[in-house]
């Protein structure tokens, strides 16, 4: 059947996406097909303009359409805070709650011994070298409440013990939870009453 | 934060799929762009596609890349066997199941007092049309055993009867169930054992 070869194409790549198999894949497919001009020609612009621009942030690891992220470029947002967090999922949840208003460092994930992820997989280097050079005041390590989050929390404070106030989120944020599923006011509530490690 | 503003707009579009709400929609893009040379332009690029050339067959409403779909045009799925399907995700179900060598007539939806949908908002005047100019000697109804979708089997073999020999799925379809949702192997069986109606 050559002329449904392209839709089978693009089902198969649809299907590649997070939380989509092959069934939600074709039906989304339908979806686009019946909604080809209102949605199917916006979304394949939108996509082909983010794979186009999109990119990481050298300093931050933030995603943005620019080689250093507004936060990072914002001098309002040099308060002299930083907080950690393991992915850029983490750092759009904390910035939905409104509450930080300094800057970020993302890690790309945790230090993990199983999957031999040690500090130079992750942006910890960096990291170190950044407390420094932007004269940050306090870290808040906000990692996600599991194993391999505590254990990179604990090495990170060692790694800056002395040098600098480091906290983490305290209240509100349930064992083994990941910070992407809470609500916002959770997130809030976590802030206010970091405590000192 | 001007930067990300293109990366939120195609998160709003891609909450727009169906089995994707924001959250998920979040993560897909946040996939999509760490793998923006492998997966996000080649998809990028099929929708443009897909949006440009797919359309609706103009005999039978399956969903291709012509005005008349490949089984329409094929000579060797002229058996005198049509079957009648809801929408779309039907027939790719059917045709997965690999048993089905006729031809197909998609309606559409299915007749609904409840939702004021009438066979003129379907694609019966046209199944009627084609039972005659296809020689079709069975229609094979093949509906959601929902209750709409048998009042929509009851009314189209009143207005076929004497005509054409006229059957439904029989064994394996379950009471509620919908043909997208089933294994191949029970749709064949199903198909094999269709009764008289
Ligand atoms: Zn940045
Ligand atoms: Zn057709």
């Amino acid at each position: 059947m050559s002329s449904t070869r392209d839709i089978d194409a693009l089902i198969d790549l649809m299907a590649r996406l997070p939380g989509l198999g092959p069934r939600s894949a074709r039906r989304a497919v339908l979806h686009l097909i019946r909604k080809r001009g209102l949605l199917l020609a916006p979304l394949a612009r939108q996509m082909q303009l983010v794979a186009d621009t999109a990119r990481e942030c050298l300093n931050c690891g933030n995603v943005g359409t620019a080689d250093i992220c507004d936060i990072c470029s914002s001098e309002k947002r040099a308060t002299g805070e930083l907080c950690v967090v393991e992915d850029v999922a983490d750092l759009w949840a904390m910035e939905r709650s409104g509450v930080f208003r300094g800057r970020y460092h993302v890690l790309g994930g945790t230090l993990s011994a199983l999957d031999a992820v040690g500090p130079e997989e992750l942006r910890i280097p960096k990291l170190l070298d950044r407390v420094h050079a932007e004269g940050i005041t306090e870290v808040i390590l906000a990692l996600n409440a599991t194993v391999d989050g505590q254990t990179t929390t604990h090495y990170i404070a060692d790694q800056l013990e002395g040098r600098v106030r480091i906290t983490s989120l305290a209240q509100g944020v349930p064992i083994g939870g990941e910070l992407d599923y809470l609500d916002d006011g959770t997130i809030s509530a976590a802030l206010r009453a970091r405590k000192e490690l």
